[in-house]
């Protein structure tokens, strides 16, 4: 990675690297208002589950921030915020969780907003650390059996760019890659933000993790055809049954692995956890705008007046999931009794 | 339909639309030599299984007419011309199928070539409406049991731009919707080249059919949640065991289909059969250049010096499949023993 964390607090300011314009440019925006940051979350510049987690606490703290300047009352700025931070991504669990954090800190005063936010992320780093190594474990363990360097397929973004430092699914490649259990990576390039190929590639090149990049539709037969070990994911919110909603494009991997009796695992903190939602099918799926597939880079593919659906996650259902790994345990749900 | 063909033999040269200018721009090309249209089939100019059985056809009737032009021997330029056109997408039966049914005429002389060619096309058109009516037929059995008018998920481009007129998976639809029987189409995007959002958004247009673009890793969740009541198809090459290859990212659509139990089913012309491809495991899978899937329309995405994979087609076993819908009969696979 950069010196420059994806998210960080400076100087009474939210601090992000514009992801929408990676890998072509490293941009550093500083964002006073909570608006600011909500329009940067809604549009993707901040993105990656634990990324608007700690993005959700950092607002409050600069809704907080502003409101004490200006000696305003900030119980009403952190209210105001909350919600409108809230409503940017409706999937994601950690975005809610580090909001409900901060909005906790309020009571013992504004300094407290901003001790708790830049608490949540440092515990980012140690979370992602602890889910890095017991992932890479648990990969080892499919190696020694078989004597063979792993080839991992993995989905969207879930590096240190959807973190603070290291990452989630990539995370574990990271640490597996440093073990040297890894012979390659398949990135899919994520349609339609193209979070692979932009940004996996990026933190993959930086790594110098070999991979290629395989449009989405193509991973599921490159598993049916035997050239994937173990496929390795993130997930944006997991509902109590161990449903795992993530990036759209999740499920038909997890089909496609299970169709072929290879690992599926999830790499998710224990914050992304939504203990108010009993299975996947209660989780609230974010429909986002219709260019994001209608075009690309500003310039229009499909003719004029065409319509498009935009799902931006999907769920995978529990019985297809061979491992979640947070940083305190491995639940293997499709071993457990629903 | 313009009013132009696809694929039209005119005083003595191929004339195709270049396909890859549309939506934006109808051009169409006339090709004089047998390389021309060779490079045109590359590089995916003209496309769609049925056209490139005319096209295979109508390059022998080019090779052979101009070496008659020439006074050079004409069996010498077929067989040349054969190797070249079969050579430039592997997957592809009708190609092949029509190289052949061209060179079997080739005894009877330069006319017979053109003339053999040029039934080809015609008896495309046949091919298709037969293929249309029964598979709408057979789409009315599906909705007559649940009084709903069907929503229709489709993949890639099976339309008019596919064949000579009408097309296969499109045209069985365009039938269906003329009989009433259409809610609505979810038609893919299809990467890397776009041909859901660029070529089947602009046949369903004209035709007035209504319809959505997704993202094709969208499909296989919208499946699962109800959105679709068939997936209907086209194919490139059919083994003899009912296994069908399709451009990729057919595969998850059968997959997620079977899981929701929802009807799969094929459209394609017997020429699409390959007998002498036991099953799909056999069936050669064209891996086309890296930049279609490392830039987008036009522009570059991953960074510098990214590799990718690029399949362009991906094999459905029998057992995924519903029904398996030609000109002379509808085969049900799944439901036979293998």
């Amino acid at each position: 990675m950069t010196a420059t964390r994806t998210i960080d607090w400076d100087h009474d300011t939210v601090a992000i690297i514009d992801q929408t314009l990676l890998p072509d440019e490293e941009r550093v925006l500083r964002l006073r208002e909570v608006g600011e940051l909500a329009e940067a979350i809604r549009s993707m510049r901040i993105r990656g589950a634990p990324a608007l987690g700690v993005a959700g606490a950092l607002g409050i703290a600069l809704a907080v921030a502003r409101a004490h300047e200006q000696g305003e009352d900030f119980h009403l700025a952190a209210d105001r915020g909350a919600l409108e931070l809230a409503s940017t991504r409706p999937t994601a669990a950690n975005l809610r969780w580090g909001i409900d954090r901060a909005m906790d800190a309020i009571r013992a005063g504004p300094e407290a907003v901003v001790h708790a936010a830049t608490t949540i992320r440092e515990d980012d780093v140690q979370t992602n650390r602890r889910m890095a190594d017991r992932g890479a474990t648990w990969l080892q363990s499919l190696e020694r059996g078989r004597d063979i360097r792993l080839r991992i397929l993995t989905h969207c973004n879930t590096g240190a760019l959807a973190c603070v430092e290291i990452g989630t699914a990539l995370g574990v490649i990271q640490a597996a890659h440093g073990r040297g259990l890894v012979d390659q990576v398949l990135a899919t390039e994520t349609r339609p933000a193209l979070q692979g190929s932009r940004l996996t590639a990026w933190e993959l090149q930086r790594l110098r993790i070999p991979f290629r990049i395989v449009v989405d539709s193509a991973a599921p037969s490159l598993i049916a055809a035997g050239a994937v070990d173990v496929v390795v994911v993130g997930a944006d919110r997991i509902a109590a049954n161990d449903d795992v909603a993530n990036k759209v494009g999740t499920y038909p991997l997890a089909l496609a692995a299970r169709a072929s009796e290879v690992p599926f695992v999830v790499v998710a903190p224990e914050s992304t956890r939504d203990p108010r939602v009993a299975t996947g099918k209660e989780i609230p799926i974010e429909q986002r705008g219709e260019d994001e597939v209608l075009g690309f880079a500003g310039s229009r593919i499909a003719p004029t007046g065409t319509r498009a659906l935009n799902p931006a996650f999907d769920v995978t259902p529990r019985e297809l999931i061979t491992a979640i790994i947070t940083e305190s345990r491995v639940i293997e749900p499709s071993l457990i009794d629903a």
